[in-house]
């Protein structure tokens, strides 16, 4: 009988739910201020751009003028000038031969790897690549291989024994968990000797490392390499909404006729589009914003070392530490949302390595003060959480 | 020598171009004008409302207030008030006990289907489903069937001869490109009979189907269901960005939990979710937008059928209009465009039947006058494209 009424279909749900409650990862929508006295160390607004007056005044100067949607694929209505003018500046930018914007950097990474790849198609991946990447790499059918994280020799015996004639290789250039680098110009030059391409999400890089924020990929000479594909988020340095794919000429025009993610989707919105253009315009006028970003992620980093924490070194924005259990983790967190500090806290599934941390992120807009601040706040809170009797 | 510049990595796409090129199955980015003396009868804005003031100014509001991004994930920075009451009111207006907001509706079917999903389920999906619901069943990695296009029977053959104990049917409600509709109430009676949950892709059914615009699933009186979860988008009716999950409580608290599309993505563009929060306002303050938009695709095709057109008879906005050949339907759409009116081209593999058409959407705010004109440009570029000669 309860069959029938279809109470019982979800059933199973529940006992996934206990199962994460037990384990202490449930997660929960918590949403924040629009403004306040909190330190913010999670959000991705690395250059502190989203409420920036040039960016928030362009975004709202295009809904106002173009609407407040784009009213269709990317094919039909949804392409506005804004979002070839993007695809223009994007591309000069970062040093590509051209650009296409998706609704997201998530929607990017799929059309790109579902485009470039297939049955036919070796992917090697590193372990570590963003859930994106993995879904694109799943839904391409290609025959995937994960390499260790940031091993070469792994991704080179990868290559010279795949069994596919084409090969792809993907990476992020700045890890989005702990913000360590891939070997940029190695894997490229892997990729060359086998004849295979690369594929680098430079979601954390853009706007944040390399000559005026340039990203990785431009940092490491390949940003016009004929066999290299870059992908970018528009939500983080740039503080918009939206993801880009920039390549050769021939590799963007080849995703505006397949990537299933680019024609099927609603363009992206006109306000989203005219705030990344502004970002891009700011962080040309203002070079000084990557490398105030890097310093205070070094600082951060360094000052939680000195009070015995497992943080990570960076080389962009973001800076992990380790915490000893997912129940510390959040508590931790917790603890630092109580004295005014917003960090990030991620628990498997979000981590690679199945260990919880807290995920803090630099912005080219703190203070020296904020920078103390914050040191005192998560030592305290780590002490609170049964965190700080772990050093190094 | 070649293979070691990295010139010829890509090499293959120029094959695959050419061949497109030869079927005329090139795809170009032509950007709209922001306003201008079109006709649009291509966009999905079916309520005429991405360009109503309230909508546009809250949109602009909204980035002045709470920034041009979201800056994270929904579960870390990524939430605002605006994202949580969009939530409660689109359940409410919607019937269903709870809703989660997604980045796109592309992003909502990919995290519905593989949250709701996997091995062990077998999914029977319609073969006209949308292309982000198609993604949804590869990713998922359940045993997919697909069955004939409103296929009862075959729906229920496959469910009651099923290996997995979990089932699921998916269907969009109003399908996308000819807009015709599923067998809702049918199909959630198969369904529960063989203890299956229902996927209904709503994105063409909110705002335009129902009492009220409140879409398809609630018509059908399956919006509280137990064993039923619903996909909206923002960006047709609602004229904004983004796409949400609407079902039982537990469906949706599930998907916090582990929807990678919602964790592992930036939460929606403060501005879009506002833009959607006023559409919503105004939709039910002006409840009658919805049947003028259904009544105007009536008219539409009854008229172009009078002229001797294959044109679909629609259940909601979207009207087809067959075309002999993809070429042809290219022509066809250009000599409208060039006549001031604007109209969708679905060549494939954009089309579930491989045969290509012209998609006419309607609007609320279509007057007779505009009707008028529609059907005499659409004849006469018809005429001129070689369209002219087939009818019915």
């Amino acid at each position: 009988m309860t069959e029938h009424t279809g109470e019982s279909v979800f059933d199973w749900i529940d006992a996934r739910a206990e199962a994460r409650a037990e384990a202490g990862l449930t997660r929960r929508v918590r949403p924040r201020a629009a403004s306040g006295g909190a330190l913010d160390l999670a959000g991705n607004d690395y250059l502190g751009l989203a409420r920036d007056k040039r960016v928030v005044g362009a975004a709202a100067a295009a809904s106002m003028r173009w609407g407040a949607g784009s009213t269709g694929s990317r094919l039909v209505t949804g392409s506005t000038e804004l979002h070839t003018e993007l695809e223009y500046e994007l591309a000069n930018f970062c040093g590509a031969q051209a650009a296409l914007v998706f609704s997201s950097g998530y929607a990017a990474n799929l059309g790109a790897l579902t485009a470039l790849s297939g049955p036919g198609t070796a992917i090697v991946a590193d372990q570590h690549i963003h859930a994106s990447l993995i879904d694109g790499c799943k839904l391409s059918r290609a025959d995937v291989v994960v390499a260790g994280h940031r091993d070469l020799p792994q991704v080179t015996r990868a290559l010279s024994t795949r069994g596919e004639r084409r090969g792809l290789v993907v990476t992020d250039s700045v890890f989005s968990v702990d913000g360590d680098t891939a070997p940029l110009a190695e894997l490229a030059a892997v990729c060359r000797e086998h004849g295979a391409g690369l594929v680098v999400d430079d979601a954390h890089g853009l706007g944040v490392v390399g000559d005026g924020g340039r990203g990785a990929v431009h940092a490491a000479g390949l940003a016009k390499s004929p066999d290299v594909v870059t992908t970018v988020t528009l939500s983080k340095a740039l503080g918009a909404q939206g993801g880009a794919v920039l390549g050769p000429g021939r590799v963007i025009r080849h995703l505006v006729d397949t990537a299933r993610t680019f024609i099927f989707d609603t363009g992206l919105a006109p306000g989203s589009a005219a705030a990344a253009l502004a970002s891009l315009k700011a962080l040309k006028e203002e070079p000084e914003r990557p490398e105030r970003v890097r310093e205070a992620a070094r600082r951060l980093s360094e000052r939680l070392r000195e009070r015995g924490f497992r943080a990570s070194e960076p080389s962009a924005a973001v800076v992990s530490v380790l915490a000893p259990s997912p129940e510390v983790a959040v508590a931790w967190a917790e603890a630092c949302r109580e004295r005014g500090v917003l960090v990030g806290c991620f628990r498997p599934p979000s981590v690679p390595d199945q260990v919880s941390r807290l995920r803090l992120t630099a912005r080219a807009d703190l203070s020296e003060a904020d920078l103390a601040r914050a040191v005192e706040v998560i030592a305290e809170a780590g002490a609170s959480a049964g965190a700080g009797s772990r050093p190094r």
